[in-house]
C-alpha cells in the first residue's frame, strides 16, 4: 500500500463539494458495506480511483488483487477529513462517475419496443434518491433521468442508499425535463406521472414504453410537468392514517408494477 | 405555556433509553414534521404529554387550542439533552405509546374474513421499520408484529421515518413469533414468508387473510420461521445489478400486492 499524500489528502476531501465532485467525474463511497458492494460490480475495475483504508481495517479487509496499486494507507483522521459520515469503519473508495451521453440513451431507448423510464422531479431526500435507483436496478429499469431540483446521485448519503448500483443503470442529470419529455415522446413513450388527483395505478396497464415520473416529497410534480402527462396515476391509500407513502417506497410500487 | 422544570427535563432525557421509554410507556419525536403529523392523528390529544418548545420556534408553530396546557418553553440546551438529532428544529413533543393487547388484537382478526397482518423477523434498521409502519398505515393493514430482534418502534428514528403513523395500526412486539405464528394459523391465516428461493410474488394470489413475513436486512427470516411458511414468496430482480431491494421498500412492494 501507498501512503496517501497530503496533497491527495485535499484532492479526496474538496470531493465533499457537489461542484468539485461533477468537474472532476468522482464520487466518494463510506465505509465497508458500500466500498465492498461497489467493488462487486465490473465497472469498478476501470472506475475505481483509489481505495484509502486504516491499518486496523486492512487486518480484516483483503483488498482484490486488481486493486492492489489503487489502495492507499490513511488514518481515521485523513478518512474523517474526507468524508461526509463520522464514522467510515476505516475504509472509504473514491470512484468515477460513469460519463452518461444523454443523446446515446435516448437514441437507444428510441429503438426499442419495450422500455421504461424513470423520472424524478425534485426528489430532495438524497437517501430516498438512492433507494430509487437501488430498486431501478434490482427492476432492470433502462434509465433514470433527474430534474436538477433533484438531489445529487453522487452525494454520499446517496452513494449509500444505492448499495452498489450507481453503475448499473444510466443516471441522466436534466437541465430541462420538460424539453427531454417531449423527445421521449416522440419516441413513443407514454407519460405516467404520479399525482395525488390520478387515477388507480391499479387499474392501468402499462405501455410498451412508459416514462414514470416521481415527483418532490412535499409538492409533488411541477404544475407545468403535470400538465404534459398522458395518465395521472395515484397509489391508493388512507390518507387519514398518513399522509403520504415515503417517497422511495411508491417509486418501487410503482416500479414493480411498471417493470416488465 | 409553562416552564421547564429540571426534574422533567431529566425525566425527558432519559426516555433516549428503550428500557426507560418502555417502562413508562412513552416517546419522544424530533422536529417540526414528525410533531406536526402526530399532532393530526386524533390519537394524539389523549396521548400527548408535552410539547416542548423553544421561544424561537413558537413564534412561528402555532400552539393548538388543546394543547396550549401540556406546553413548556424550553431552550435549545434542554432540547439537544433529551433528543437523538443534534438538531431537533426547536420542537419535541413527549408521546404516550399506544397500548396494545396481543390478545385483543388476535380475537379481533380471528373474527374476519379478510384480514392482513406484516411480521418483520430482525429489521435492524429503525428506519426502515418506521418506513414499514408508515406503508402499513397507508395500505390499512390489520397490524404489525415484530420479534425481539427488530429495531424498536418507538426510536427517534423509527419515530421520524414513520411520519405520524405510529397511531395508525397495533403494533405488537413478540416475544415468540413462531408461537404468535402458529395461534395465526389457527385462526384462518395463510403464512407468506419474503425468501430469497421462494416462488415469482407475481404468480400469487394472496389468501383472504395473510400473514406476510419480511427477515433481516442481511439474512433473512431466521429458518426456524421459514420451515413454517405456508408459501415463500420473493420479488423477481437483476441480482447482478444489485444484491437486493432495500428492506422497507421491498415491504411495501409486497403490501401493496396483499393489501385488500
Amino acid at each position: 500500500m501507498q501512503s496517501l499524500s497530503l496533497a491527495k489528502r485535499k484532492f479526496f476531501a474538496r470531493l465533499q463539494e457537489k461542484k468539485f465532485r461533477d468537474a472532476e467525474h468522482l464520487f466518494v463511497a463510506e465505509g465497508l458495506r458500500t466500498v465492498r458492494e461497489l467493488l462487486q460490480h465490473p465497472r469498478s475495475q476501470n472506475n475505481l480511483v483509489a481505495l484509502l483504508i486504516t491499518t486496523a481495517q486492512a487486518e480484516t479487509f483483503s483488498i482484490p488483487q486488481s486493486f492492489t496499486t489503487r489502495s492507499f494507507a490513511a488514518s481515521a483522521a485523513d478518512l474523517r477529513a474526507i468524508c461526509d459520515t463520522s464514522e467510515p469503519q476505516g475504509i472509504v473508495g473514491i470512484f468515477r462517475q460513469l460519463v452518461v451521453e444523454k443523446e446515446h440513451v435516448f437514441a437507444s431507448v428510441a429503438t426499442k419496443t419495450r422500455a421504461l423510464i424513470i423520472a424524478l422531479d425534485g426528489l430532495q431526500d438524497p437517501g430516498n434518491v438512492g433507494t430509487v435507483i437501488r430498486t431501478a436496478a434490482w427492476f432492470g429499469i433502462d434509465a433514470m433521468i433527474a430534474s436538477a431540483a433533484t438531489a445529487d446521485f453522487f452525494n454520499p448519503k446517496t452513494v449509500r442508499a444505492a448499495a452498489g448500483s450507481l453503475y448499473a443503470l444510466p443516471l441522466i442529470r436534466s437541465t430541462s425535463l420538460a424539453n427531454d419529455l417531449a423527445t421521449l415522446k416522440l419516441s413513443g413513450f407514454t407519460f405516467y406521472a404520479a399525482a395525488l388527483e390520478g387515477m388507480d395505478v391499479r387499474g392501468v396497464r402499462p405501455a410498451e414504453k412508459s416514462l414514470v415520473m416521481i415527483g418532490n416529497e412535499g409538492n409533488g410534480i411541477a404544475a407545468e410537468l403535470l400538465g404534459a402527462a398522458d395518465v395521472k396515476i395515484k397509489i391508493e391509500g388512507d390518507r387519514e392514517a398518513v399522509e403520504s407513502l415515503n417517497a422511495a417506497v411508491a417509486a418501487g410500487i410503482l416500479m414493480s408494477l411498471f417493470a416488465k
